[in-house]
């Protein structure tokens, strides 16, 4: 899984029908300083991530062993929100601490 | 999913059996800022994408999570239509605005 | 799918036993504007391409979706021969015109 | 599969129910010398890795070959602790020497 | 399939119990000139790749279609040794003249 930081939604009316209802976050990659990637996913989401929220994103097929269907065109999904990310015994992220 | 805008087809008549009727469109990446990426992909479609339509790309084996058959040869599908692509509270893109 | 042009062949006679009679070809992709890029893949062939034609190229499980069995380690395939590619409203590659 | 170096931990209370009781090591990647690059995994563990450790990291559907289910959504794993890499007949890393 | 040279091998005890009995085989890719690339994968063996040699290296779900069993968290596999492979109708590698 990448770790990823929630930064706004995407809308599609007419798209494949198995799509319908899936909320579409888009999410921007962190490295592991904690720094904003210029990379993003477009993810879809049942954990219920708000804007800001640092988030764990699961791609390929794993994105589809969520919910009671497999079958949908979804290549990637927000898996968890993060709590804290610990690196080299220091604490890079807290989500007690209002967002970094 | 990413997103990417469409800029163009490609045909193939020899092909296997299982493409045939398949539309393939060429859809070139966007970045979180909107901008073209150099990176593409041929990508088949079922929504009716046209020309200059933002869209939504799935790749991998979701792109066979699409139609009644997930046993053909495609990595990559136009799953749907942007309406809206909203980024850190503003509008970045909106198709009613006759693409940006 | 990813355009490539076919520049090469690839032969192995101790190999997994399921690969006996899969022709392997190298190609190498190709930009949107048609340049070649340093990236290859070496893929299955079972649509006859031949050198220097330009083709379709279906990379991961998608590959093994051709043919009667997928029970095989292939993660690239030609899938298509590729007749024309238009970009922007022009013709970027036209098989007839003796490759480009 | 890449070699990693276990540096961190990841921690999320809510997120995908099939993820519950999975442990989140934050791995960062080495290149063939064995210096840290900068991309890294948040691997699930079920080998009991520790902090410093040299891994083996599986990523796509390989990662779900592990343990009684492959339904979750977890696209890396910790698959194996490394004892030794050999390179062009030198001894790049043993783990009876401390960690390198 | 990429094309890569064997460089080395890893050992690990403590793995994941599916992977026991697994050669793993340190190998290091090569460009379309044949000259090393920096990537490298970690892949298991069952075709008896010898150091120098070049090979196949598939990835993916394809790495898993080797073998009676694919319920295994390997994302790479040696699926071939190379004989020759051909570029722009030159011999780039031939395993007859002594590894290049």
């Amino acid at each position: 899984m990448q770790i990823a930081k929630v930064c706004g939604t995407v809308v599609s009316t007419c798209k494949e029908p198995s799509l319908r209802g899936v909320k579409f976050l888009l999410v921007q990659f962190l490295d592991r300083d904690g720094e904003l990637l210029p990379q993003y996913e477009v993810a879809g989401d049942t954990v219920g991530a708000g804007v800001d929220e640092w988030v764990l994103i699961s791609r390929g097929s794993a994105a589809r062993q969520v919910g009671e269907s497999d079958k949908r065109p979804i290549d990637a999904m927000v898996v968890g929100i993060i709590d804290t990310v610990s690196v080299d015994s220091h604490i890079l992220y807290s989500k007690k601490d209002q967002y970094r």
